[in-house]
């Protein structure tokens, strides 16, 4: 097990943490917040996977993927209180997840023999949409059409990423990416940063 | 034309008249009325054969699916209001479709030599995703996140089928778990059975 | 480059640009604008690519879609004022969008090797559900389905493709399709025709 797949299914649990978390809140009952989780923890490499033709999806060929989101729906069950609590924590985390899942997503992409620009729009995806799906799903404009968090950071990030590959090689340019995701991501929190309307 | 296809071609017509009925309590248009049918009756199959990668989808390469649906449309528009009063019998036949899509469903997936964990989930997409992409086309929160109505019995349906299936044989295995689908769910429903909220 | 392909990367255009401009009426930030605007225009045919198993979708292997996109925001953004003067301009235009996207969503489908009746709904899906997706993300019932706009002159302009392209060719069966469907949207339109309830 390498260090990108345990990153892979730690971005996994945070996901559907946050996913359970929000459905919980929207008082679905368990089947409901079982899908809600699922949904925003895999989404956003499910619909890469099936744009770009990679099917059966990722999460039918390992089934660790599933059992993630079946822990973190457990433990969301048992400890909702404290995980409310550890706002500041869960930040880390899932900035942690949208800079792996876009790394990812960009990897994947070019394994296809699609363009880097490609690359780049689903490496966004594969980070972003399982957010837009649980937003649909729960009958609400997307959070990301409306105010910035993810997507500038993601975009930014695949391009660095795909910039300083072929450079530094996987493994730096893997971890230049995460710290470039993260800053972004850290400074447009505090400042409140946004996009300009169109 | 074996029994297993017998009723799948029923399940799709009572799942295209109950989507038709109530898109037409939407106040939709003709055109809508036929989508809301259409994707009622075959977008859990869909969605399963695309996450699965078997396309095109099963109702592209037999047409007898789209017939059925056009048929279940016009009946809707004749008999609209004796079908509302046959709520007991299309409550009968509703079970028998979700019943039969699930197992329809895990075929399929293992067919495709996936593990029978994933079938199990295709299974209930198959049977229960019809209705969560009408009620996203509808703008509502899916009823199934809700309150409990298939998912338990789907569930529990597909479980049994996996585990019946190499003892008894593919037509004792689908007898045994259409019965226990039909037992769940309506019990569940005399007895206002629902998932607990996370 | 030859005509159809210029004819479809001007639907493209044009489908962006009103995706954007409805996007920017509903307040969404430059991303939204952005992801609305793509799957606007590109959205029917995706959808269509995914379910005949036509993948990676055509916008992934030719960037002129994407740039296409790109530009149809900028323009947006830079014009706004007076693209929404120019309704009747891009009336025509758009329904010109819609004639195009229908045929060669039906030339698509018949690559494939799918039956002519199949290759109607794929030519339509094409045309209508890129605007769609973007109702259902923009949190809407598609306008689609409440009140006839595209779907008759798109059905009726894939039939009249599929039975003249045989006897008249290529050329002389999209002169004649994009004819009919300007002549019935126009008519549709002035005269306020829509579909019965059902």
């Amino acid at each position: 097990m390498n260090l990108i797949y345990l990153l892979d299914i730690t971005g996994t649990l945070v996901f559907a943490i946050s996913g359970a978390l929000s459905a919980s809140e929207r008082r679905l009952d368990a089947f409901g917040v079982l899908v809600i989780a699922f949904v925003t923890a895999v989404g956003g490499g499910t619909l890469r996977d099936v744009l770009i033709g990679s099917t059966p999806t990722a999460w039918m060929k390992d089934l660790n993927y599933l059992y993630v989101v079946l822990s973190a729906v457990i433990i969301t069950y048992f400890f909702k209180v404290h995980l409310v609590k550890l706002k500041r924590t869960f930040f880390l985390f899932d900035t942690l997840g949208i800079a792996l899942f876009t790394i990812l997503g960009v990897q994947k992409t070019l394994t296809f023999g699609l363009s880097p620009v490609i690359a780049l729009i689903m490496g966004t995806v594969s980070a972003v949409f399982g957010g837009v799906i649980r937003d649909i799903l729960c009958n609400e404009v997307p959070l990301i059409f409306r105010k910035e968090i993810y997507a500038t950071a993601c975009v930014t990030g695949a391009a660095i990423y795909l910039i300083s590959f072929p450079i530094l090689g996987k493994e730096l340019a893997t971890g230049l990416t995460v710290a470039i995701i993260i800053t972004i991501r850290t400074i447009a929190v505090r400042r409140h940063w946004s996009l300009p309307y169109v």
